[in-house]
């Protein structure tokens, strides 16, 4: 969730368009998966590398080339001359800190997404960027590591269920972004639990690590955000665009998708807001422990520092032999019972006082 | 209130336009009832299916086909196939976790509003969504569970009272739209006598339930938020759109709604300034009551440490019979009036101290 | 200042349109005044009903008809049908919580605007609503109660002072709004001056009443923003207007009015920043006071604590007759001026490291 | 800087165009001098009446007319009257409460600038209102008091420095702005020294009196941002005009000018952040104050009131003859050594404890 | 960091245009370094004056002229003359506390950044002004100090690598300010981790000190924005404009750089975001720090008090030889076993309180 650190000192100075991949997934090869459907039937393949696709016949169907790990600048350096890509555009897949954004080119459309899921140990929301290349007849999807959120759709093409075989290219980017946003609600529900989790903490008993928890969040919500916001942008610059590149049947869709986008954002922001609201709670609570614990403090202490000052008196010693005055009432008949019934009666007066004012 | 959990993780992967009710209200049959209307009189029926009503030729009146319970997948799907209605619009009416909006579709108009209405038991505002299809000569309206708020409508239809009878389906969406808006209205005087109960209670006797009632107030008032600023575009849409769905005397009519929109939306703004303003209240009344408790202690151990600690010296035992040096004044004649006399003095001198600092 | 109160439970449902007062002066008799006046003079009367207004041929002057209370609506109603205006309007007229607003109809402008006063008992502002329907030689103003504002308005008329008599019923118009606008400037005043009022208290004496002082300008902001903000779009689509029923030479008055708006909004919104800085004033005002008060606490109790428990060693009992050991001090020569030096010796060094420490 | 008062009740239902002076300059005569130059030489004259300026043939030149101070109504309606001014024009010289803003008339520009300058005694920055008209050839400025700020452009049209003299009316508007924008950079370059200096007040020693400080300085970015920010929207309407008043050639100064104004803009915002941010520090370092005395009150009681209690233990007096139970340590032979004992142990362990817990 | 103070006291009032360096590297001589090239080749002097620049013949390739020290102001002016520059346009290079701006002239585009790094010391973050002159076939570029941020620009050219030597005088423009965009990532990246390391201390080991380093870093981010949000506009006016003066292909990299821009804003705004919420969790530590202190307090303080109370009642003197009722338990058998159980139960009841209190 650092998108800040990825693009680092070794790229300044560097001119433009240098293949440089700034993600931190090293260690695997890529891996590259064609699909390609019609109407008619579909065939997938694992391949090697790239010059195979780009050697193929165009079909009348999709070709769905998509390449897990960005790890071999070369490969993506091949792609780009092969579907005649500009250099900036592979430099933006590579470089994997982008914000969403969708920028039309002149045979294709190049759509960057960020994917959020949690992550395994239960802690931050992970990011990961994902860039598709929608061209005239094909998709290039990008992905950092193998994922299995585009499954379902590889799924549809396989089993030929719903539509996704009988429109083109652009239904196909819509699926695939559909797909990503769709894991947004995910994550959001997610947060939505921990949300009333902590509600619920701050209200009944609020520690230590609420405020941490809270910040947590906090910091959660403004990830999201970051990648949310931009998208909402994005989609939208897609189904008002008039290149012809989408469909207007597709654009129907690209709507329906812009809508979640913005029912994503609302929800962020009502977490926001809330969680903003928790926090002075806390501090309230806070404030309302300290002001029990100091009433205890003082109910005692007004209590019984008056009574240990009267015990104080009558354990002078001043010696009655040497004057009548000198605490004759050490002596009296009862002077002992009296000076009991005196100090009973100081804190009764306190209690009244005290229940007068409401403090207990 | 809680919209985002509505999308479910049984739908991500999904292909788009699947039909999956996200609601919460399964165990109702659907309920259709058709009004059929015109300037000449009217007709009511309770139907078995859809099937019916599509067949019927189409009247110079107006048709409105209520439905009530979402959980019949297979109706709805039926129904968008035999008005000719996009499936991404009938999974909007199935999906209740919408923001309001108006969709301008080429042979209808698709507006999703949600009711707003205070739960039984007088906690959290709970909120149902309302679908409306706007056609040539007829209206669908769906609804998550049979709610009376429609019923003063089929009552004028019924009467013929006003000119609901004498103006087409664009008119009635209005009245629908209108009477949702209305129940806007009821639930912010609700919450506007909540506002004031609090801010009598926070300025008066403050107390720990306090801060949650204004939690509770300020949740509810972002979900109020989240409802009706959409609807504020939504309104908007239908008064200046273009296609001649909606005629130009009915749009008199819908400025006059999106002016009560704007009401409702001002209401919720000046509700949420004067809540936030309330928790500062609540904190520097916290803060102040500390203040009030701290300086009963203060007064009371200033006062009384001093003379505990004046007898504490006259406690002591060194003894005089030793040296003339030690503690003489046990001995003498006004020894023990002299003790008292100063610790008399102390708290006076204390007072005078406090009452020119302010404190008492 | 309960706007949101004003659309009531018993006009839910009700068909548009339908004229229902919602204000509160309900005893008092509608009083219509009838101006007739032109460059040539003028005439006045008070009228029955308005039946009579309508017969009159329409002169080459203006006519103001001036409603002075809401109550019958019938009388409404007819006005409404004598002057062509639309039930949409008459309603919103007798519906007394509108926003301010601007509504350009076909042979009418229809204007809202809010009048407001500081109450009689010098408690919070109030305000009432003020109708204004601008039509081709004549204005109908409609006012809850009557009231004094336009009466400097009718003594000009009256004495042909300015340029009121020889220009049209737009001019009048504007002459009705300046009025009213330059009454906000009266409140802003007093608002003015309570806000340096409070601050000279919250900076030299706050006391628990202030919180609820600045509370309650708060509120009373609140009430202005919203009366205020929107008369600023109300009154720029008035100067801005093309229908040609505001003539080109009285725009410029409505630019000037427009301006007198803005520097209306400009104060409130000044007074808003001051006031919710002050806020932060009084609680740091109440830390400090709870941090001088809990000083004192601290130093007589550190000064004292330690004095005593020396003074408790000495008035343990332990024997000096079984042991040498046992508290042989007590019968040194010098024991006691010893114990009281030590006593004298602990608060000078005590004062000292306070002094170190800049606390006294 | 108490703009809102300006506007006064005895000018309600007055006329518009009724012309009252609204400032508080009253007692100086005004005085008006008039500079004629071009490209040639340039003449200068104080003049009795206004008059005079106006039977002048126009010349080839630039006329410039400074009034100075603006309690003789009658001679600014003389003026209004000679030149075609309007009367509203007139009406805001005269109420110098005005916001910023340009007006574009069709003979004439109407410009008002608010000039800020710190006050002499060091205390708040005062504002007082300029107006300038720029025509066609000619200029007329009014300040409420003779200033001394247009000084250097005087200088620069009797040297002949610049490019004043070869350039037309336009651009000695431009020099009148440019100065008065100038003299806000040194009030902002006080503001900022200010803010320094507070702010390490704040840091370093906090007083009761840096609250104030800090509010003070608020209200004053408060007045700034009330007197620029209507600027930007004012000098940009002069460079974006179209009317030719402003030639191309001096638009690039005004460009320039604007430039400088949201630079001042920019310096308020950050200052205005910044002293937001110092309030924050401010309460912060109050509550780490109180904490700090808290301890050393919680340190000294905690050792010393178990202490006291044990010598209150061996200051009780049941009596050892009467029981060998009651009290036998009084008679040991080690009892007082071992009482001091324990009681030098008991605030080692509480050191200890302290100690752990990092309290001191 | 304190632009404000760059536009000082003795430029007011002087003509504009009038050149006046207002930085404060005032001792060295202006350094002029020539760089010719095209595709072919390049040639790289060091030069005494700009005539000789201006004097050679445009050749087919960029001529890229960089200015490091801005004192002599007379070379500027002859620059400006020899390039047809608007002295404005020269002023503003001088006048080094510019907002970041791109001003479309007419022979040239006229660019200024702010190159920001962080200071030797480790301490705030330092800026400086950077202006670009881009014109057919030559760039000027003004730095206030020899730095080396263009270096990797001059490598490029030497060697060849990468377009720079084969594109115009636009796309040099871009490389320059691509890499003080690059630089800005830099800054980001520190000021990151500073974030990091504050939030760790605030939630671990909240000091004073830690408070002092929010502001700094909140102040840091205030420069940042300000260099930043301009920097926005300036370069989408670059890849949006249309005077042919930046080529299309060119027009790509802009917007790459636009999205760099958004990208260093977007992280701003993150960790002003982190910032605001960190100084709430400080706080929130130290009342719970304080919470702590006061319950250890309270807990020994209530404790102890009553035991001492009962130390000092059989502490007294009253004399049971002179009546049976004069603290007979002095002399019974189990007196002080009693006594002593009594003040064992006190402690534990006290204890079982607080912890059903929760308290510890």
């Amino acid at each position: 969730m650092r998108m800040e650190k990825a693009r680092t000192k070794h790229k300044i100075g560097m001119p433009p368009g240098s293949l440089v991949y700034t993600g931190r997934s090293r260690s695997d090869r890529p891996v590259i998966t064609l699909f390609e459907y019609g109407p008619e039937g579909y065939s997938e393949r694992k391949m090697a590398d790239i010059g195979e696709c780009a050697r193929e016949a165009k079909a009348d169907g999709v070709r769905w080339i998509n390449i897990d790990g960005l790890n071999d600048t070369s490969l993506l350096e091949r792609i780009g001359r092969e579907f005649g890509i500009h250099p900036l555009v592979i430099e933006d897949v590579l470089n994997t800190s982008q914000r969403p954004k969708t920028e039309h080119h002149e045979s294709h459309i190049f759509i960057v997404l960020r994917m959020i899921y949690p992550s395994k140990d239960g802690g931050e929301v992970e990011s990961e960027q994902v860039s598709i290349i929608l061209g005239e007849g094909y998709i290039l999807s990008f992905q950092e590591r193998r994922g299995d959120v585009f499954d379902p759709i590889r799924d549809r093409i396989r089993t030929g269920k719903g539509r996704v075989r009988s429109l083109g290219s652009d239904y196909l980017a819509y699926c695939l972004m559909d797909s990503i946003v769709d894991s947004y609600f995910l994550v959001i529900e997610n947060l939505g639990e921990k949300v009333e989790s902590i509600e619920d903490e701050v209200i009944e008993r609020p520690e230590r690590g609420t405020v941490q928890a809270i910040h947590e969040l906090k910091r959660q919500l403004i990830t999201m955000r970051r990648s949310t916001w931009p998208l909402r942008e994005s989609v939208s610059s897609l189904y008002r665009e008039s290149s012809g590149m989408v469909k207007d049947e597709t654009k129907l869709y690209f709507r329906d998708l812009y809508d979640h986008t913005i029912q994503v954002i609302d929800s962020i922001e009502s977490h926001r807001d809330i969680t903003s609201s928790m926090l002075d709670i806390y501090l309230s609570s806070v404030s309302n422990r300290m002001n029990e614990v100091m009433k205890v403090l003082t109910i005692i202490a007004t209590i019984f520092i008056p009574l240990t000052f009267i015990a104080g008196i009558y354990g002078m010693n001043f010696d009655p032999d040497y004057s009548p005055f000198n605490m004759p009432e050490l002596r009296w008949y009862f002077g002992y019972p009296l000076a009991l019934t005196l100090m009973a009666a100081i804190p009764l007066v306190m209690l009244i006082y005290f229940r007068k004012r409401k403090w207990i």
